[in-house]
């Protein structure tokens, strides 16, 4: 018999880490998702999250993570998410601190508990938002503390130096249910179009040539 | 006017927290202890833990963690802490899967959330159980990815080349009190004696000519 091959899946719903794990899945890997509740605005991605990995009848969990001192514009009421075009080098209000840190090591500690060797996360350094936790030496530098833990757990970036329009011709290869995903910083019943995330999603599209379904569904 | 100097403690209320507490408070930093509760058997650290902030009137949060994937014996019900002697170079069943990794990361993101350069962990490779997570090697990684998101935190160890009988001689010029501090792995009414963890203090106790004062109270 073979042996299975597990992988613990840092999964969003967003456009990345959608592609990811149906990445992770075409190759076999038997996958857990993991889940995040942050105290994100728009905790609608939770949702969207368990919807898609129900219908792949993945494994997932749903963590709850509190992180009462956060002061970002991602997780806090008071303060608006911004509308500006990402400014290279500049590191935006939006970024969580240490929330890829965090989110690595919850999948560590679910990785060395249900033996799965890879921990897959939708990191990108073509088309992101100057996040430091998205490069690829933030995720060298984490692959060394798995290394010093002596464990055989790697942390692999499959779509880290894809463009948003790639990602999206490899999600639309792999049958990715582009209606199903969340991607809009703000937890609005449709997308507003106006944030960050949208505008890079919205890039994507536009430069892959194909229509973006969620538009359309928010439109009918 | 001085500018104040931050840290962020990991704290338990063991021996080696409370000491390491006690330390960067007697080095000038206002402290912000982060105490975690996750799942372990022994959660009467967690208002030791408390009471010892509250006394010193330090800041603190108490982090719930959820990670429903755990096996280990420190946080399952359904296994017993064992009660033989740690075997050098074996990994014990009370090791939590990623546990420092996690903590640090909270203390990552409360770290630059409250503009903190320093966090402070009690980890300690002279009188410890085996536990990966507390290895030079393992801090210098992880300080790794610190310098990797271009954070100017750094995690400190003052404790790790320490016996228990010098961190004890340590708490106690540092005024510790130590009949506060708990150490025990089963969360019974006074300490088992029997767990490593609470022959590991009694070790130091004994090396550092000391009389336990959490014994004497729990005869009384």
């Amino acid at each position: 018999m073979k042996k299975e091959k597990k992988a613990v899946i840092l999964f969003s719903s967003g456009l990345d880490s959608t592609a990811v794990l149906y990445y992770a899945l075409s190759k076999g890997y038997k996958c857990h998702c993991l889940i995040f509740d942050y105290g994100q605005k728009h905790d609608k991605e939770i949702k969207s999250a368990v919807k898609i990995a129900k219908l792949l009848k993945a494994d997932y969990s749903v963590v709850k993570v509190s992180l009462p001192w956060l002061k970002d514009s991602l997780t806090n009421k008071n303060k608006k998410i911004p509308v500006h075009k990402t400014i290279s080098g500049i590191v935006p209000s939006t970024y969580v601190p240490g929330r890829n840190t965090l989110f690595l090591s919850f999948a560590l500690s679910c990785a060395q508990s249900i033996n799965a060797k890879s921990i897959f996360i939708g990191v990108n350094s073509v088309d992101f938002s100057n996040y430091p936790d998205c490069t690829p030496a933030f995720i060298k530098a984490y692959n060394g503390v798995l290394k010093a833990l002596k464990t055989a757990i790697r942390v692999k970036t499959p779509i880290a130096k894809m463009s948003k329009a790639q990602i999206i011709k490899l999600g639309i290869k792999l049958n990715v249910p582009y209606e199903l995903t969340w991607t809009c910083y703000n937890g609005d019943k449709s997308p507003c179009g106006k944030c960050d995330s949208c505008k890079l999603r919205a890039k994507g599209f536009r430069e892959a040539g194909v229509r973006d379904p969620i538009l359309k569904s928010s439109e009918e």
